[in-house]
């Protein structure tokens, strides 16, 4: 091929994309008011190294959240029991349901929340857990993970390390799944690289929500899906700069896309959508266990944005997909 | 919402797309080949009840894909037997490799072809055939299905059932793998629900390639993809008006995706890319298997095209995961 003449991009004229026609109603009104709110998230980030600033920052970011997003909406859920507890040293939130699903009973759903490895710690993080407690019927333990700009990596995973030890005391490792969204589903995977690694007994399953695999950003759908995606509005540049400092962000720890998965690897979950900016990272992710022969179940929704449209019957699809893919790795 | 507020369209800017980062170099290429070539595929299409012209028009478009697409190119490849006869009255297109895997040994790949239903009959499908055949080891049965203008909607479908009514009389069910890419998806998958509705026996497995399952053209990747896929540059209405003029487009037939799959559907394999204008048709059938209870894995690969980048080692790995699916589903 002729170099000279070689586009160096992809030039997209400007262009009207219609709402999707072929989601819930209630999943396409909360898309659009996405859409109209979504000067709202684009936010103003601090110097990470500007401690006191970043706090600030975080906590309105939180607050923010807190009200915006259902899953972290209710400070009690009916059924649920909530205690803030400490394991290994570690805060964790542990989130039992009175009524558990018989498939789910004495099984521990061990979570890794959501917000960009940055946000989302304390009463996020606890609600967070109600929240999946509620959807999965299962009791969760949810590491309350120390966070920049006081506690870069590794303290966010050295945590999960230690509650995942502390877990190992009461329960068998195939009672375990762990799991996480986003920032979460970065973690959660990365544990399970650094648990192998140290030689630990791997959880039953691991799900891993539309994650945050590979904090280098290469994906292909960071650029696509930019403007279509009305929950990540760019890449997350400060944010990874923030959690890991200096740090050689294509170690697997870090990125753990680029693991070495031939070594054993739970069987995964993985979920994304066809609005979503994370669409590369799952499918890749996917794409990559695979090919070493782990156990990977990929779902993919129609139109919908990353961490799901926060309203209508296709969220609550992801649990139920949650629900069947543990039950049938759950053992004893 | 305020419904006077609401935007109708989301309105996206002018934008330059990088090409992928995380693909291969020869698939990267194929794509900005693809990209500075796709002028060439701006089809004019004639008015489809204008027979003769659409017939020139469909022979210039089967010569140019002849040479242009890779599994299309080679009229021989070496250590497979190709024999054209008729089934059922219906001409197949049989490709028979001197060594079958020994897995697929007395098994059959039953292909429907691609070409948007109206494209690549005769030596494109033999060819595509014989490219199955190589790469899957097995011997492939493919349908030269009558097409438009002279045989529209049901001709195709009725050969694919006459054809599979004589490939029961010396193959068991559990021996037959039916498949197909593009449109060939499209008849693959309304085979199958068609012969379950006649009461015939399903086939071990269905493979579904970037499958055209939705004839009213309702997915989203429709519109965000718009531009980014450099194979499919549009909607296919012309064509699809071409293959089932006056029809409810919204029959199971026609378009599969709303077929009623709890009353049992085969075991299906799902692939897609996510620079795919097929990626919403794949991943809503993937959902709708799903729910309905039916075995369904999806695979998408990163920034692949509609069928494949037509080079580089992702396209091999189709051909891998397809083998790994039917071997796990052959059964006597």
């Amino acid at each position: 091929m002729d170099e000279q003449a070689k586009p160096r991009t992809l030039k997209l004229p400007q262009r009207d994309v219609p709402w999707p026609a072929a989601i819930s109603d209630a999943a396409r009104e909360s898309l659009i008011a996405m859409e109209m709110n979504k000067a709202w998230v684009k936010f103003e980030y601090p110097d990470p190294k500007d401690k006191e600033a970043w706090r600030a920052f975080a906590q309105q970011v939180d607050a923010g959240l807190l009200v915006a997003q259902p899953m972290y909406a209710l400070a009690e859920r009916p059924g649920i029991r909530s205690e803030t507890v400490t394991m290994g040293g570690a805060r964790v939130h542990i989130s039992t349901p009175e009524n558990i699903r018989p498939a789910a009973e004495g099984r521990v759903y061990f979570e890794m929340h959501g917000g960009g490895l940055v946000f989302v710690s304390g009463e996020g993080c606890r609600r967070g857990s109600l929240f999946e407690a509620e959807r999965l019927g299962v009791r969760v333990v949810s590491v309350d993970y120390r966070m920049p700009p006081d506690h870069p990596y590794p303290a966010a995973l050295d945590d999960c390390m230690a509650v995942y030890r502390e877990l190992l005391k009461t329960c068998k490792p195939g009672q375990i799944v762990a799991g996480g969204q986003s920032g979460g589903g970065n973690l959660a995977a990365a544990f399970a690289l650094r648990a192998r690694d140290e030689g630990l007994p791997l959880p039953a399953a691991l799900v891993l929500l539309t994650p945050e695999v590979d904090l280098t950003e290469s994906g292909d759908t960071f650029h696509t899906l930019h403007g279509i995606d009305p929950v990540l509005l760019d890449k997350l540049t400060v944010q990874i700069q923030a959690y890991a400092p200096g740090q050689d962000l294509s170690h697997p720890y870090l990125s753990p896309l680029f693991g070495d998965f031939s070594r054993g690897f739970p069987p995964t979950f993985l979920q994304s959508g066809t609005r979503d900016m994370f669409l590369s990272n799952t499918v890749r992710m996917h794409r990559r266990l695979r090919k070493a022969g782990i156990e990977a179940e990929l779902n993919v929704w129609e139109a919908m944005p990353h961490g799901g449209f926060f309203a209508g019957p296709e969220d609550i699809e992801i649990g139920v997909e949650m629900c069947r893919f543990m039950d049938a790795h759950w053992h004893d």
